[in-house]
């Protein structure tokens, strides 16, 4: 069993949150919804809503196992955020596991942890990846050292598969 | 007179589009508003609607005087679109004024056309400007040759001022 911190808030993308989330938690796996403040309630894009469990300054990837960064505009409303960069930056500097899909990879580009790595993400952002010294990678999942990351909502069963496998790998 | 294209879409962030646009049109001003499909209604965050005049995949800036991109996730949106960067692209290069405000760069950025440049915009985004090859600047307004941007609404005033003073010193 891991425990993962899944870092978001409001405007995230619906079943990029929610099917990952149920992937892990069916395989034993402890959520813990990291967000900008504790027991507020955030929502989804599409009106999926998610209680947060800890405030992200309160914490750091010393108290985790992973990170899973959903998509949508929850990306670019956490990275103007000290502690919620910091916060991903340390998961990408320990060698934590660390999934996102869709827009997360903005966070990590804030937290400048990107160069040299291999990674993905949605299009309107394939740019600012590449701008972030990264070598985009067109391709439904792309597993570069502790990043997993994916493009989209269709990527989502071989992007859980591939966080799945990153995790058990680690046990 | 001028003739300005106005290149947005959902989710644009309202008081962005909407208080520039009235500024442009008391002084005579003649705005088109261009997104993906002509005829269709586009929705700002917080419920304020524009209907689409024109399609960008038919139009190049040599039909315009002056570019407006708004800001919100409207520029997230119309990024992916080749049609609206290369636009975006025609005006920068012809050297005809572009008036960007908020996450507008973004466009810009996918355009590729920042690299030297001085320019501002939301906090978000600024990695990415960085990164860009472009050299951000915290002002309420930044003009540099052709490119007049600022970065949230607080500076809307001086972002219209500063757009109304370019376009009347090309008459």
């Amino acid at each position: 069993m891991s425990r993962i911190a899944v870092l978001i808030t409001d405007m995230f993308q619906d079943v990029e949150y929610e099917k990952p989330a149920k992937a892990f938690g069916m395989s034993g796996h402890e959520l813990t919804h990291v967000g900008l403040m504790a027991g507020v309630v955030v929502h989804g894009e599409h009106g999926l809503t998610v209680r947060i469990d800890r405030a992200v300054h309160d914490l750091h990837a010393i108290d985790f196992d992973a990170l899973f960064i959903p998509g949508g505009y929850s990306p670019d409303k956490l990275r103007v955020d000290d502690d919620a960069v910091r916060f991903a930056r340390e998961f990408v500097e320990s060698g934590k596991p660390v999934f996102g899909i869709c827009h997360a990879a903005q966070i990590l580009i804030t937290a400048r942890v990107l160069g040299g790595r291999r990674v993905t993400g949605w299009k309107s952002i394939v740019q600012d990846i590449k701008n972030a010294g990264a070598e985009y990678v067109d391709a439904e999942v792309v597993v570069d050292g502790n990043l997993v990351t994916s493009r989209r909502p269709e990527d989502i069963p071989a992007f859980s598969k591939a966080a799945l496998e990153m995790l058990k790998g680690r046990k």
